[in-house]
Protein backbone atom coordinates (compact mmCIF):
# COMPACT_ATOMS: atom_id res chain seq x y z
CA UNK A 1 0.00 0.00 0.00
CA UNK A 2 1.56 2.91 -1.25
CA UNK A 3 1.32 6.54 1.14
CA UNK A 4 -1.83 7.73 -0.48
CA UNK A 5 -3.80 4.64 0.46
CA UNK A 6 -2.64 4.69 4.07
CA UNK A 7 -3.54 8.62 3.75
CA UNK A 8 -7.44 7.60 2.78
CA UNK A 9 -7.73 4.74 4.68
CA UNK A 10 -6.50 6.80 8.18
CA UNK A 11 -9.16 9.86 6.94
CA UNK A 12 -12.05 7.73 6.33
CA UNK A 13 -11.54 5.69 9.47
CA UNK A 14 -11.82 8.79 11.26
CA UNK A 15 -14.60 9.77 9.36
CA UNK A 16 -16.21 6.87 10.37
CA UNK A 17 -15.47 7.33 13.94
CA UNK A 18 -16.63 10.41 13.85
CA UNK A 19 -20.25 10.14 12.31
CA UNK A 20 -18.63 12.21 9.74
CA UNK A 21 -19.21 10.06 6.52
CA UNK A 22 -22.56 10.28 5.19
CA UNK A 23 -23.85 13.68 5.29
CA UNK A 24 -23.79 13.77 1.51
CA UNK A 25 -26.12 10.47 1.36
CA UNK A 26 -22.61 9.00 0.33
CA UNK A 27 -22.46 5.75 2.82
CA UNK A 28 -19.01 4.40 3.62
CA UNK A 29 -18.03 0.22 3.08
CA UNK A 30 -16.76 -2.03 5.64
CA UNK A 31 -15.87 -5.64 3.96
CA UNK A 32 -15.75 -8.98 5.88
CA UNK A 33 -14.25 -12.01 4.99
CA UNK A 34 -15.74 -15.16 6.61
CA UNK A 35 -15.24 -15.44 10.43
CA UNK A 36 -16.73 -16.53 13.58
CA UNK A 37 -18.28 -14.77 16.90
CA UNK A 38 -17.91 -17.46 19.69
CA UNK A 39 -19.88 -17.88 23.07
CA UNK A 40 -18.25 -18.20 26.19
CA UNK A 41 -18.58 -21.63 26.48
CA UNK A 42 -17.42 -22.08 23.05
CA UNK A 43 -14.30 -19.52 23.71
CA UNK A 44 -12.91 -21.75 26.30
CA UNK A 45 -13.72 -25.34 24.71
CA UNK A 46 -11.21 -23.57 22.06
CA UNK A 47 -9.04 -21.74 23.77
CA UNK A 48 -8.75 -22.71 27.24
CA UNK A 49 -10.40 -22.30 30.58
CA UNK A 50 -10.69 -18.77 31.49
CA UNK A 51 -9.09 -17.40 27.87
CA UNK A 52 -9.47 -13.71 27.29
CA UNK A 53 -9.63 -13.60 23.25
CA UNK A 54 -7.09 -10.90 22.49
CA UNK A 55 -8.07 -7.51 21.03
CA UNK A 56 -6.23 -6.40 17.33
CA UNK A 57 -8.44 -4.01 15.95
CA UNK A 58 -11.46 -2.05 16.27
CA UNK A 59 -14.54 -2.23 13.82
CA UNK A 60 -16.15 0.27 12.68
CA UNK A 61 -19.67 -0.48 15.03
CA UNK A 62 -19.18 0.46 18.69
CA UNK A 63 -17.64 -2.13 21.18
CA UNK A 64 -16.82 -4.62 18.33
CA UNK A 65 -13.33 -6.01 17.31
CA UNK A 66 -11.24 -8.37 15.70
CA UNK A 67 -9.33 -10.35 17.36
CA UNK A 68 -5.66 -11.80 17.36
CA UNK A 69 -7.27 -15.71 17.60
CA UNK A 70 -8.43 -17.91 14.53
CA UNK A 71 -9.51 -21.24 14.51
CA UNK A 72 -9.57 -24.23 11.99
CA UNK A 73 -13.12 -24.74 10.35
CA UNK A 74 -13.72 -28.02 8.99
CA UNK A 75 -16.93 -30.01 7.17
CA UNK A 76 -17.28 -32.96 5.92
CA UNK A 77 -15.86 -32.03 2.41
CA UNK A 78 -13.44 -29.84 3.33
CA UNK A 79 -11.49 -27.59 5.84
CA UNK A 80 -10.83 -23.87 5.79
CA UNK A 81 -7.83 -22.58 7.98
CA UNK A 82 -7.51 -19.42 10.05
CA UNK A 83 -11.26 -18.45 10.39
CA UNK A 84 -10.82 -14.93 12.12
CA UNK A 85 -12.69 -14.56 15.48
CA UNK A 86 -14.31 -11.17 16.33
CA UNK A 87 -15.35 -9.63 19.59
CA UNK A 88 -17.03 -9.34 22.13
CA UNK A 89 -18.54 -12.97 23.03
CA UNK A 90 -22.18 -13.54 22.15
CA UNK A 91 -24.86 -15.68 23.78
CA UNK A 92 -24.61 -18.41 20.81
CA UNK A 93 -21.80 -18.98 18.23
CA UNK A 94 -22.13 -17.97 14.67
CA UNK A 95 -19.89 -18.60 12.19
CA UNK A 96 -19.87 -16.56 8.91
CA UNK A 97 -18.86 -17.87 5.61
CA UNK A 98 -18.69 -16.92 2.16
CA UNK A 99 -21.04 -19.04 -0.35
CA UNK A 100 -18.07 -19.97 -1.74
CA UNK A 101 -17.07 -21.54 1.04
CA UNK A 102 -20.35 -24.15 1.07
CA UNK A 103 -19.04 -26.04 -1.49
CA UNK A 104 -15.10 -26.75 -0.24
CA UNK A 105 -16.91 -26.94 3.35
CA UNK A 106 -19.91 -29.36 1.89
CA UNK A 107 -22.16 -27.34 3.69
CA UNK A 108 -25.42 -25.61 1.91
CA UNK A 109 -25.95 -22.28 4.78
CA UNK A 110 -28.61 -20.20 4.57
CA UNK A 111 -28.29 -16.44 3.65
CA UNK A 112 -29.69 -14.93 7.16
CA UNK A 113 -29.52 -12.07 8.96
CA UNK A 114 -26.29 -11.79 12.21
CA UNK A 115 -28.36 -13.52 14.82
CA UNK A 116 -31.05 -15.81 13.22
CA UNK A 117 -29.69 -19.02 13.46
CA UNK A 118 -32.64 -21.26 13.05
CA UNK A 119 -32.53 -24.28 11.01
CA UNK A 120 -28.61 -23.24 10.02
CA UNK A 121 -26.35 -25.88 9.85
CA UNK A 122 -23.63 -26.67 12.04
CA UNK A 123 -19.97 -27.20 11.39
CA UNK A 124 -16.72 -28.62 13.29
CA UNK A 125 -14.62 -25.91 15.30
CA UNK A 126 -11.39 -27.00 15.97
CA UNK A 127 -8.84 -24.56 18.51
CA UNK A 128 -5.64 -24.99 19.91
CA UNK A 129 -7.02 -26.38 23.53
CA UNK A 130 -10.22 -28.22 21.92
CA UNK A 131 -12.57 -28.68 19.48
CA UNK A 132 -16.81 -27.81 19.39
CA UNK A 133 -19.17 -29.82 17.12
CA UNK A 134 -21.42 -27.11 16.23
CA UNK A 135 -25.56 -28.31 15.92
CA UNK A 136 -26.20 -24.99 13.77
CA UNK A 137 -24.75 -21.29 13.50
CA UNK A 138 -23.38 -21.59 10.49
CA UNK A 139 -24.73 -18.73 8.09
CA UNK A 140 -24.04 -16.54 4.79
CA UNK A 141 -24.58 -13.08 6.47
CA UNK A 142 -27.40 -11.24 4.61
CA UNK A 143 -25.83 -7.60 3.37
CA UNK A 144 -26.84 -4.79 5.74
CA UNK A 145 -26.05 -0.80 6.60
CA UNK A 146 -25.22 0.04 10.10
CA UNK A 147 -26.64 3.69 11.02
CA UNK A 148 -28.51 5.58 13.89
CA UNK A 149 -31.83 6.52 13.88
CA UNK A 150 -30.62 9.94 13.02
CA UNK A 151 -29.00 8.40 9.51
CA UNK A 152 -32.08 6.66 8.73
CA UNK A 153 -34.00 9.85 9.37
CA UNK A 154 -31.96 11.56 7.23
CA UNK A 155 -31.62 9.14 4.69
CA UNK A 156 -35.33 8.37 4.39
CA UNK A 157 -34.86 4.53 5.62
CA UNK A 158 -36.09 2.87 8.27
CA UNK A 159 -34.93 0.18 10.56
CA UNK A 160 -35.62 -3.22 9.08
CA UNK A 161 -36.30 -2.23 5.18
CA UNK A 162 -34.55 -3.52 2.26
CA UNK A 163 -33.07 -0.70 0.28
CA UNK A 164 -30.98 -1.61 -2.93
CA UNK A 165 -27.52 -0.17 -3.03
CA UNK A 166 -25.79 1.75 -6.33
CA UNK A 167 -22.09 1.46 -6.99
CA UNK A 168 -20.22 3.06 -8.88
CA UNK A 169 -16.41 2.27 -11.10
CA UNK A 170 -15.69 -0.19 -14.07
CA UNK A 171 -17.20 -3.46 -11.98
CA UNK A 172 -20.27 -1.01 -10.68
CA UNK A 173 -24.03 -2.04 -10.46
CA UNK A 174 -26.41 -2.18 -7.43
CA UNK A 175 -26.91 -4.67 -4.85
CA UNK A 176 -30.48 -5.28 -4.30
CA UNK A 177 -31.82 -6.86 -0.54
CA UNK A 178 -29.74 -5.11 1.81
CA UNK A 179 -30.95 -4.64 5.47
CA UNK A 180 -31.16 -1.21 6.88
CA UNK A 181 -30.16 -2.07 10.84
CA UNK A 182 -31.00 1.56 12.19
CA UNK A 183 -30.08 1.73 16.32
CA UNK A 184 -29.16 4.53 18.75
CA UNK A 185 -25.47 2.99 18.99
CA UNK A 186 -24.39 2.52 15.57
CA UNK A 187 -21.81 4.15 13.37
CA UNK A 188 -22.69 4.65 8.89
CA UNK A 189 -21.73 1.53 7.31
CA UNK A 190 -22.57 -0.96 4.36
CA UNK A 191 -21.48 -4.40 5.77
CA UNK A 192 -20.98 -6.83 3.07
CA UNK A 193 -18.73 -9.41 2.19
CA UNK A 194 -15.37 -10.48 0.22
CA UNK A 195 -17.23 -12.13 -2.79
CA UNK A 196 -19.51 -8.85 -3.23
CA UNK A 197 -16.90 -6.75 -2.76
CA UNK A 198 -15.53 -8.24 -5.60
CA UNK A 199 -17.90 -8.49 -7.67
CA UNK A 200 -18.94 -4.92 -7.36
CA UNK A 201 -15.10 -3.59 -7.38
CA UNK A 202 -16.00 -2.10 -3.92
CA UNK A 203 -12.95 -1.88 -0.78
CA UNK A 204 -13.10 -0.02 2.27
CA UNK A 205 -12.36 3.02 0.70
CA UNK A 206 -15.73 3.00 -1.69
CA UNK A 207 -18.74 4.85 -0.60
CA UNK A 208 -21.87 3.57 -1.95
CA UNK A 209 -25.44 5.74 -2.26
CA UNK A 210 -28.68 3.83 -1.66
CA UNK A 211 -31.61 4.01 -4.35
CA UNK A 212 -34.52 2.74 -2.89
CA UNK B 1 -28.06 -32.87 -6.60
CA UNK B 2 -31.41 -34.05 -7.25
CA UNK B 3 -33.48 -35.17 -10.05
CA UNK B 4 -35.41 -31.96 -10.52
CA UNK B 5 -32.02 -29.86 -10.52
CA UNK B 6 -30.43 -32.55 -12.62
CA UNK B 7 -33.65 -32.28 -14.73
CA UNK B 8 -33.76 -28.02 -15.23
CA UNK B 9 -30.25 -28.56 -16.22
CA UNK B 10 -30.44 -31.30 -18.52
CA UNK B 11 -33.16 -28.44 -20.12
CA UNK B 12 -31.10 -25.47 -20.01
CA UNK B 13 -28.40 -27.14 -21.38
CA UNK B 14 -30.39 -28.35 -24.18
CA UNK B 15 -32.08 -25.11 -24.98
CA UNK B 16 -28.99 -23.47 -24.73
CA UNK B 17 -27.19 -26.08 -27.63
CA UNK B 18 -30.13 -25.24 -29.64
CA UNK B 19 -30.34 -21.73 -29.48
CA UNK B 20 -33.93 -21.65 -28.32
CA UNK B 21 -32.80 -19.65 -24.84
CA UNK B 22 -33.70 -16.11 -24.89
CA UNK B 23 -36.51 -15.80 -27.02
CA UNK B 24 -38.46 -13.85 -24.26
CA UNK B 25 -35.69 -11.56 -23.64
CA UNK B 26 -34.25 -14.07 -21.09
CA UNK B 27 -30.53 -14.61 -21.04
CA UNK B 28 -28.78 -18.20 -19.67
CA UNK B 29 -26.08 -17.96 -17.33
CA UNK B 30 -22.15 -19.64 -17.20
CA UNK B 31 -20.53 -19.48 -13.98
CA UNK B 32 -16.95 -19.69 -14.89
CA UNK B 33 -14.30 -20.52 -11.75
CA UNK B 34 -10.74 -19.40 -12.61
CA UNK B 35 -9.15 -21.10 -15.55
CA UNK B 36 -6.81 -21.69 -17.55
CA UNK B 37 -6.34 -21.37 -21.58
CA UNK B 38 -2.72 -22.68 -22.76
CA UNK B 39 -0.94 -21.89 -26.09
CA UNK B 40 0.82 -24.77 -27.48
CA UNK B 41 4.38 -24.21 -26.31
CA UNK B 42 3.26 -23.93 -22.90
CA UNK B 43 0.99 -26.83 -23.21
CA UNK B 44 4.14 -29.31 -24.50
CA UNK B 45 6.31 -27.42 -21.70
CA UNK B 46 3.78 -28.51 -18.88
CA UNK B 47 2.59 -32.05 -20.06
CA UNK B 48 5.51 -33.21 -21.77
CA UNK B 49 5.95 -32.90 -26.13
CA UNK B 50 3.14 -34.14 -28.30
CA UNK B 51 0.55 -34.64 -25.87
CA UNK B 52 -2.71 -33.68 -26.04
CA UNK B 53 -5.43 -32.40 -24.03
CA UNK B 54 -8.30 -34.63 -23.05
CA UNK B 55 -11.74 -33.26 -23.77
CA UNK B 56 -14.30 -34.17 -20.75
CA UNK B 57 -16.87 -31.45 -21.20
CA UNK B 58 -18.16 -29.51 -24.12
CA UNK B 59 -18.94 -25.56 -22.31
CA UNK B 60 -21.70 -23.83 -24.52
CA UNK B 61 -19.67 -21.83 -27.13
CA UNK B 62 -19.15 -23.88 -29.96
CA UNK B 63 -16.01 -25.68 -30.32
CA UNK B 64 -14.86 -24.70 -26.45
CA UNK B 65 -14.03 -27.61 -23.75
CA UNK B 66 -12.97 -28.09 -20.32
CA UNK B 67 -10.18 -30.39 -20.20
CA UNK B 68 -9.59 -33.42 -17.73
CA UNK B 69 -5.79 -31.55 -17.14
CA UNK B 70 -5.08 -28.87 -14.20
CA UNK B 71 -2.17 -27.05 -12.69
CA UNK B 72 -0.81 -25.07 -9.79
CA UNK B 73 -0.53 -21.13 -10.43
CA UNK B 74 2.21 -20.08 -7.88
CA UNK B 75 3.01 -16.48 -7.18
CA UNK B 76 5.05 -14.48 -5.09
CA UNK B 77 2.31 -14.87 -1.72
CA UNK B 78 1.20 -18.25 -2.27
CA UNK B 79 -0.17 -20.62 -4.50
CA UNK B 80 -3.88 -22.33 -5.87
CA UNK B 81 -3.62 -26.33 -6.65
CA UNK B 82 -5.93 -28.04 -9.26
CA UNK B 83 -6.06 -24.66 -12.03
CA UNK B 84 -8.43 -25.86 -14.20
CA UNK B 85 -7.25 -25.77 -18.29
CA UNK B 86 -9.80 -25.27 -20.77
CA UNK B 87 -9.46 -26.15 -24.80
CA UNK B 88 -8.45 -26.03 -27.33
CA UNK B 89 -4.88 -24.52 -27.48
CA UNK B 90 -4.77 -20.28 -28.29
CA UNK B 91 -2.08 -18.25 -29.39
CA UNK B 92 -1.12 -16.67 -26.15
CA UNK B 93 -1.72 -18.47 -22.15
CA UNK B 94 -4.28 -16.56 -20.97
CA UNK B 95 -4.85 -17.42 -16.93
CA UNK B 96 -8.18 -16.25 -15.69
CA UNK B 97 -8.03 -15.69 -11.80
CA UNK B 98 -10.68 -14.31 -9.30
CA UNK B 99 -10.36 -10.75 -7.61
CA UNK B 100 -9.53 -12.43 -4.35
CA UNK B 101 -7.10 -14.99 -5.68
CA UNK B 102 -5.27 -11.57 -6.03
CA UNK B 103 -4.35 -11.81 -2.49
CA UNK B 104 -3.46 -15.17 -2.22
CA UNK B 105 -0.85 -14.73 -4.93
CA UNK B 106 0.36 -11.78 -4.59
CA UNK B 107 -0.36 -10.33 -8.16
CA UNK B 108 -2.70 -7.61 -8.90
CA UNK B 109 -4.42 -8.84 -12.23
CA UNK B 110 -6.59 -6.74 -13.95
CA UNK B 111 -9.95 -6.60 -15.25
CA UNK B 112 -9.97 -7.13 -18.68
CA UNK B 113 -11.56 -8.42 -21.64
CA UNK B 114 -10.14 -11.88 -23.13
CA UNK B 115 -7.09 -11.60 -25.13
CA UNK B 116 -6.01 -7.90 -23.77
CA UNK B 117 -3.00 -8.97 -22.33
CA UNK B 118 -0.94 -5.58 -22.68
CA UNK B 119 0.85 -5.00 -19.69
CA UNK B 120 -0.82 -8.26 -17.31
CA UNK B 121 1.30 -9.32 -14.99
CA UNK B 122 2.74 -12.81 -15.14
CA UNK B 123 2.99 -15.77 -12.70
CA UNK B 124 4.27 -19.33 -12.52
CA UNK B 125 2.48 -22.57 -13.79
CA UNK B 126 3.51 -26.21 -12.39
CA UNK B 127 2.43 -28.88 -14.81
CA UNK B 128 3.67 -32.34 -14.34
CA UNK B 129 5.85 -32.22 -16.77
CA UNK B 130 7.49 -28.78 -16.58
CA UNK B 131 7.45 -25.38 -15.65
CA UNK B 132 6.61 -22.32 -17.28
CA UNK B 133 7.49 -18.88 -16.19
CA UNK B 134 4.63 -16.30 -17.60
CA UNK B 135 5.76 -12.66 -18.00
CA UNK B 136 1.99 -11.03 -18.93
CA UNK B 137 -1.42 -12.92 -19.45
CA UNK B 138 -3.12 -12.96 -15.72
CA UNK B 139 -6.30 -11.44 -15.69
CA UNK B 140 -9.56 -10.92 -14.44
CA UNK B 141 -11.87 -11.54 -16.91
CA UNK B 142 -14.73 -8.83 -17.94
CA UNK B 143 -18.17 -9.98 -17.33
CA UNK B 144 -19.55 -10.47 -20.72
CA UNK B 145 -22.86 -12.24 -23.15
CA UNK B 146 -21.84 -14.47 -26.09
CA UNK B 147 -24.69 -13.95 -28.64
CA UNK B 148 -25.34 -14.17 -32.39
CA UNK B 149 -26.06 -11.33 -34.48
CA UNK B 150 -29.31 -12.36 -34.80
CA UNK B 151 -29.49 -12.51 -31.17
CA UNK B 152 -27.79 -8.78 -30.67
CA UNK B 153 -30.46 -7.59 -33.76
CA UNK B 154 -33.54 -9.09 -31.55
CA UNK B 155 -32.08 -7.69 -28.05
CA UNK B 156 -31.44 -4.22 -29.43
CA UNK B 157 -27.56 -4.50 -28.95
CA UNK B 158 -24.80 -4.67 -30.59
CA UNK B 159 -21.09 -6.30 -30.64
CA UNK B 160 -18.82 -4.40 -28.50
CA UNK B 161 -21.62 -2.55 -26.12
CA UNK B 162 -21.19 -2.56 -22.96
CA UNK B 163 -24.91 -2.91 -21.09
CA UNK B 164 -26.22 -3.52 -17.30
CA UNK B 165 -27.83 -7.20 -16.40
CA UNK B 166 -30.46 -7.56 -14.03
CA UNK B 167 -30.85 -10.68 -11.80
CA UNK B 168 -33.22 -11.73 -9.36
CA UNK B 169 -33.97 -13.51 -6.30
CA UNK B 170 -32.51 -12.99 -2.67
CA UNK B 171 -29.58 -12.00 -3.29
CA UNK B 172 -30.74 -10.12 -6.50
CA UNK B 173 -29.27 -6.37 -8.00
CA UNK B 174 -27.54 -5.48 -11.25
CA UNK B 175 -24.22 -5.74 -13.10
CA UNK B 176 -23.18 -3.07 -15.06
CA UNK B 177 -20.18 -3.06 -17.82
CA UNK B 178 -21.19 -6.32 -19.24
CA UNK B 179 -19.68 -6.17 -22.22
CA UNK B 180 -22.04 -7.44 -25.59
CA UNK B 181 -19.57 -10.35 -27.73
CA UNK B 182 -21.99 -10.72 -30.68
CA UNK B 183 -20.55 -13.13 -33.65
CA UNK B 184 -21.63 -15.68 -36.24
CA UNK B 185 -20.53 -18.56 -34.52
CA UNK B 186 -22.24 -18.39 -30.61
CA UNK B 187 -24.73 -19.58 -28.35
CA UNK B 188 -26.39 -16.84 -26.14
CA UNK B 189 -25.07 -17.21 -22.65
CA UNK B 190 -24.06 -14.77 -20.01
CA UNK B 191 -20.47 -15.28 -18.75
CA UNK B 192 -19.53 -14.31 -15.19
CA UNK B 193 -17.03 -15.41 -12.52
CA UNK B 194 -17.53 -17.42 -9.16
CA UNK B 195 -17.55 -14.27 -7.10
CA UNK B 196 -19.85 -12.62 -9.15
CA UNK B 197 -22.51 -15.52 -9.28
CA UNK B 198 -21.78 -15.73 -5.35
CA UNK B 199 -22.76 -12.32 -4.85
CA UNK B 200 -25.82 -12.03 -6.60
CA UNK B 201 -27.39 -15.69 -5.96
CA UNK B 202 -26.81 -16.85 -9.62
CA UNK B 203 -26.10 -20.14 -10.56
CA UNK B 204 -26.21 -21.96 -14.39
CA UNK B 205 -29.60 -22.91 -13.93
CA UNK B 206 -30.35 -18.70 -13.62
CA UNK B 207 -31.66 -16.79 -15.91
CA UNK B 208 -30.98 -12.70 -16.26
CA UNK B 209 -32.11 -10.06 -18.61
CA UNK B 210 -30.99 -6.84 -20.09
CA UNK B 211 -31.64 -3.09 -18.68
CA UNK B 212 -29.44 -0.94 -21.12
Amino acid sequence: MNSCDELVELILDEMKKRGLAGSDGKIPVGVSNRHIHLSAEDKETLFGAGYQLTPIKDLTQPGQFACKEYILVAGSKGSIEKVRILGPERKETQVEILAGDCFKLGINAPLRDSGKLEDSPGVTLIGPKGSVILKRGVIIAKRHIHMTLGDANRLGVRDGESVTVSVSGIRGGSLSEVLIRAQENARLDFHLDTEEANALGVTGDSLVTIVK
